[in-house]
């Protein structure tokens, strides 16, 4: 199914050959205000053509409410939104057809639709479809951050190059940098790799980390809907992400119990931990702690090189060199997605808390 | 909610203190085979007291399944089963009540149930909750195994040891080594670390390795249900799991594409890629290759060496050892929970498979 | 939520004053053929304006469907549709906002959603949101039209206007009556009470007979999905609807079991019942007899006729008379909206079968 | 799937003649007092034997909770409890298995489950599969009591008999009347009608009125989550259950708009209506009104009359007369069964309401 959350849930539509993309939310209580600059400003920030180390693909990026609000406030219906995918050239599209590109869900979607997939620009596989992600989970992080939430990601590592600022951030910060990578000189050398992978027709992977500041305690619920399994689950639904760890993650196989557990102490009439190895979250539920993890993201797979591929119709080897304009480092587009939609996770499970339930 | 599953549906209750812990799995059609002895083995293989290596508590994990099948085939209603906990003795649990374990789920629970939490032993956040996850995985991986699917997990790294054996293993092979890492000099060395580790009143964290073989092409839905997205919810749920990573995982962050994709080829009229990086899995979807995941478990939080806690009534710094007889290396009881568990989520992904709807 | 159904699962959006009324449909195989033609001949029997026994009111529903269809043939992803709602007047509204009209969901929504409520022209409880029913029921009755399943709706009585036709009737025959009553001399009566209705600016209820042909045995799932359950919580949810009875229905508190029971037969190497007093559904699953059951549909509460109302805002005693162009007899436009729902229930139930999920 | 709610989830397991049937609440927040002699006596009013007029049958309906609750306390883990069957004495069941019952799920069973049904009682299809339903619905009216909200449920009419009192009955009123009919020349008349059935080896259906006293305003969503669509959609998982109408139901179908619509008026500084023809549910939205609805009952369809069926294994037709002891009249025991399901279908829905998740 195309949906995800519980309390707050979205379900989103179209495909990147399509007239429309968009998305529903079922479960904003009437009276929510949605602010649409707010919206724009992070659908802006994932679009292509940002700088000269996207794609300069043109995209329409525009999002158009439909349904759910009046005057800006919630009605307590679904809140419905499309993105207009404006004029589509489908020319490069039949080769691409018979000869899947490597890394890419052109053979899977050939062994799961067959012959009614809709593969024209990676259909609803495309990248294009994290545009809902990014407008539902702005309208979450507005919600948030005015209960004083912040959530901020940024890129950590990219190749050999990795961040080295230990500041707190705010969400807008990382922005300021070209490759989303908050540290000058990381910035500059970063720029320079992707340029030159540019020229390659080469791609890069990359790391992204997540923190989010002042969560209230308690939130999440053990087990199935943990905080750390409705974020992944969440997660994995972008494209080309393929990995996460919540505070020291894969560390921790080389740590002991006396390292990697996290010491109380009082602070100011509160409980704080002196070290934060679990990310904010014992037993899949928040402690005030700050939540921390890391995502990865493989190298964008279509590159301008010659791969090796099969043709599907004849069943021969064959080869592929892609076309067109594609990001040789979506991980600089992902950051804004994973920051919303990590936003959209966290409120959802807010609005289900179970322990609020009472009567 | 306790339930995790679609088509499989998997609900537990009980907690490690209460007389007992269960499971209903609903969905299973009627005159599927239910194997107990199948069931058991799996169940024996995560009890604890295997080896002088896990903790040397007596739990006795004899499944009573008490509805929901008639002479060992499944009526179509749901199957339910329980664990007795036995005699329980809740007395080192008064401490532990108002001065929370690092790295335990204590203070979560504290700040979400408030008075009414179910401290004793962990209550519901224990690792005995594993229980149900095994038998309703078992169930599962005995459905894939009698076609053709076979899942294998073994530890692949814990501290500086790590696993050196090229093999291709069945999903019974680790248990011939005590400490689940399934190469003879790197078993011994581990095993060595372990009994160190508890001579320190320490534990040590580790990394298991899964492989999946011959699962279908065309599994997996696209995003919120996608096989990561599925695979990472089901795992997280599993105390102690701090991160995953699929196919290369984390390494794509240091790789350029032209190195991760996955190049296509025909081999005997299949189609195959000659590297895996992808884990088998494209788009969210089974690609036919085998499926690749690695996890990390932190190290158990119970340790008996002195650390800093808070107590919860007077809001002041405090102190804790944690007595009693914990697993100091809780990664080698893992193993098979990681394993059943991924049968479970493999097998609903198969049930609920959308394209296989058609009427 | 504003969804329903599980394999097949329609969410609905929108409101009578938005520019846009639509539905996503998530669960159709990719490669269902999608009839357009077939869907708005269901959308028109339901049109307002069909004959003088509706309102006037001009309203478009032509159906556009902006994704998951490519030339004709769905593609897996959700099939979403929009009808736009054209010219909008809202002038007539504010009076309605702080003087609920009686019978209606006025007051409802005033307490429910408070000042952010969606009033104009009965905003989301408005019948025009019986439209993506009738869509995603279009698309469900011709796939099982194709399995040689129909599905017939008619008028059986209102006020004291009772049909007498024991003919089989298919899909379409009871379109051929003005009224939707299939028997000439009850149409005529009928006619002639909805046009003295009219005149005296009240309005009547009315009851529908369905019966479903050639239904597969042993669909249906036991307690809280039965055939009655999914049926009845579908039927509930269109506007005016306050009755569902199945076979003999409400008869049966006058007959003893050896009247109600319906005995068994073999005919032609099939299992039959001498009388079909179940509907047939036993155990709230299908039995091959037809399904059978009746729901009634209270007056269209708008009406011309002076009533007491209250104000919302002095709080005190009010009058209205509702002015504009309203249904004197909205059982007549029911009969396509319970026919076609009816459809959209059966499938989902046949896809869901538990039945047939073994693998 | 055996489950039903959403915010209040009961899933249900075993069957009549298994060791066991229960089931299991999850989403009771922690510290939810549970009151087990209340429990106690709501399933003791649904217990066979009660009276001349209920089956001599001896079951064992005492409730043992095994999971979720500490010294009376839920803990925010499921809430699970089990009833024992006892003895199980299988040997009427060999001819029903070949020879199905009319009007029972015999044979629906047959056609869903084939050779592996659970035909032995009934199976899970059994009357006894609503000793969770009323375990449940009693854990739920007690909290709605707690909060001022009555539910009375009595029968309405059985035959030619109907009740003749005016009154306000509270919760426990009816079950000073030995047929459920709280009217004393009604109550005798009944007891005639009902004695003379078991000298037949007849049974006799019924109707049973519901009304909710108190019921908070704005409770219920609009479209697939109506109050009447979650209140019918639990009433037809009760077997032999088939029809409702809410208020004045299908009366509706001889009414005219002035006559139906329930005018507005204040009363006290509240909005009363004076009349209640909607049964307290505009929309879909209780409206403060008194919700009412009637069902019906079928007449027990196990009889000791010879009855014509036929032969499943060799196909020809056959006869049937039911032994055992079976109730002629089950409308008297499934009058707690409406009214507790009525408890926890509300329960869920105010726990649900999604104008009350404002954050």
């Amino acid at each position: 199914m195309f949906t995800i959350g519980n309390a707050f849930r979205l379900t989103i539509f179209g495909s990147s050959h399509d007239q429309y993309i968009g998305g529903i939310i079922d479960g904003l209580p009437a009276g929510t205000f949605v602010d649409s600059g707010y919206i724009q400003k992070w659908l802006d920030r994932r679009k292509p053509g940002i700088n000269e180390m996207t794609t300069q693909r043109k995209e329409d990026d525009k999002i158009e409410i439909i349904a759910g609000v009046k005057n800006n406030y919630t009605d307590g219906s679904p809140l419905t939104f499309l993105f207009n995918n404006g004029d589509i050239i489908n020319k490069h599209y039949d080769f691409i057809r018979d000869n899947p590109r490597p890394g890419h869900a052109d053979i899977t979607m050939f062994y799961k639709y067959g012959e009614y997939r809709n593969y024209e620009g990676g259909g609803f596989f495309s990248g294009r479809m994290t545009l809902p992600l990014v407008a539902a989970g702005a309208i979450a992080m507005k919600i948030l951050k005015d209960h004083g939430i912040t959530i901020v990601s940024y890129i950590k590592s990219a190749g050999s190059v990795e961040v080295n600022n230990e500041q707190i951030f705010d969400e807008d910060f990382v922005y300021n940098y070209g490759s989303r990578i908050p540290d000058a000189k990381a910035d500059e050398s970063l720029h320079n790799v992707i340029m030159n992978s540019i020229k390659e027709g080469d791609s890069l992977g990359g790391k992204i980390k997540t923190v989010v500041y002042n969560m209230p305690k308690g939130v999440g619920e053990p087990f199935f809907n943990s905080v750390e399994s409705e974020i992944s689950r969440a997660m994995f639904s972008i494209p080309g992400l393929k990995g996460i760890e919540f505070g020291a993650g894969f560390n921790f196989s080389k740590m002991r119990g006396s390292e990697a557990n996290d010491e109380f102490y009082i602070d100011n009439e509160d409980i704080k931990t002196k070290t934060n190895n679990s990310g904010g979250i014992l037993g899949g539920i928040t402690n005030g702690m700050p939540i921390e993890f890391n995502i990865v993201m493989k190298p964008t797979s279509s590159i301008r090189k010659k791969q090796d591929t099969v043709n599907l119709k004849t069943m021969e080897n064959s080869e592929i060199q892609v076309v067109g304009r594609h990001d040789p480092f979506i991980t600089l587009r992902a950051v804004p997605v994973v920051q919303t939609t990590t936003a959209m996770v966290l409120l959802d499970l807010i609005m289900s808390n179970s322990s609020k339930n009472k009567w």
